[in-house]
């Protein structure tokens, strides 16, 4: 195992592997719950990577996925670099704070075939030894609003 | 094991984990030379999810890395959303004909953070039993140009 890089010592909280449930609503859609698994991870370099997946809370089949990449700057500030196989990627700038990481897109994009989101919101933070996670989305034309939170226990 | 989406039949050739060796050059750095590892895999849904991580041939030590998912279009259109931990963002198109997937990026976003690169174009192809894969990039102003090139066995 490789050392943590000293910029990533502000997220070393959330190095490990979480599984939760969650629930997710949009003004779009039907309301829905699922199953998460999150991972972060480090190579001794400076970024941590993450990934997530979810299942359908009843009837076990995947639901969403997201890659991405933590970049600590090492002055409290954070940025993320997310990919998701619904077409869409996100840059994201925010703050690690205590056991809080605070982040707002400045850029979201799609491919052709992607469905438009235009701005998120992302906060990740532990609460005793819950992971929670949430994200607020404007898409399909909607303004900016809570969509999904969960709440993750570590499994390693 | 879900059944792959008939949609990502063209991709079936990618499905597993392949390992091997690659070189890269640029006009700004020194030849370098990596041992890669890249998976390609399915969840039942239309897309491929892809990652690769590369170590120095030398010392072992981790260099690049990348995440992303293939979106084919069902019509030999794949559009692949990408993100690297040195803070990119790719957004390419292009097609799959036979075992050759060759993509042309759309959109290239870095964070504030992240060393300027404007375009790449991606081909990856299967070549008897090895897996080739290249990489031409456009980055810290220089035009679009040959960058990484490698070569892998298949592992599972």
């Amino acid at each position: 195992m490789a050392e943590l890089h000293p910029v990533c010592a502000p997220l070393a909280f959330l190095l490990g592997t979480w599984q939760g449930t969650g629930a997710g609503i949009y003004p779009t859609i039907e309301d829905f719950s699922y199953i998460e698994e999150a991972s972060f991870a480090h190579v001794g370099k400076p970024f941590v990577a993450y990934g997530q997946k979810t299942r359908d809370a009843d009837t076990g089949l995947p639901l969403h996925a997201e890659a991405g990449y933590l970049r600590p700057q090492g002055d409290g500030r954070v940025e993320l670099v997310l990919v998701q196989p619904s077409g869409i990627v996100e840059l994201l700038e925010g703050t690690v704070e205590g056991s809080t990481v605070q982040l707002a897109s400045t850029a979201v994009l799609g491919t052709a075939s992607a469905k438009p989101v235009t701005a998120t919101e992302r906060r990740i933070w532990l609460d005793g030894d819950v992971l929670r996670s949430s994200v607020a989305m404007a898409a399909v034309g909607r303004e900016l609003q809570h969509h999904v939170v969960s709440e993750m226990y570590r499994l390693s």
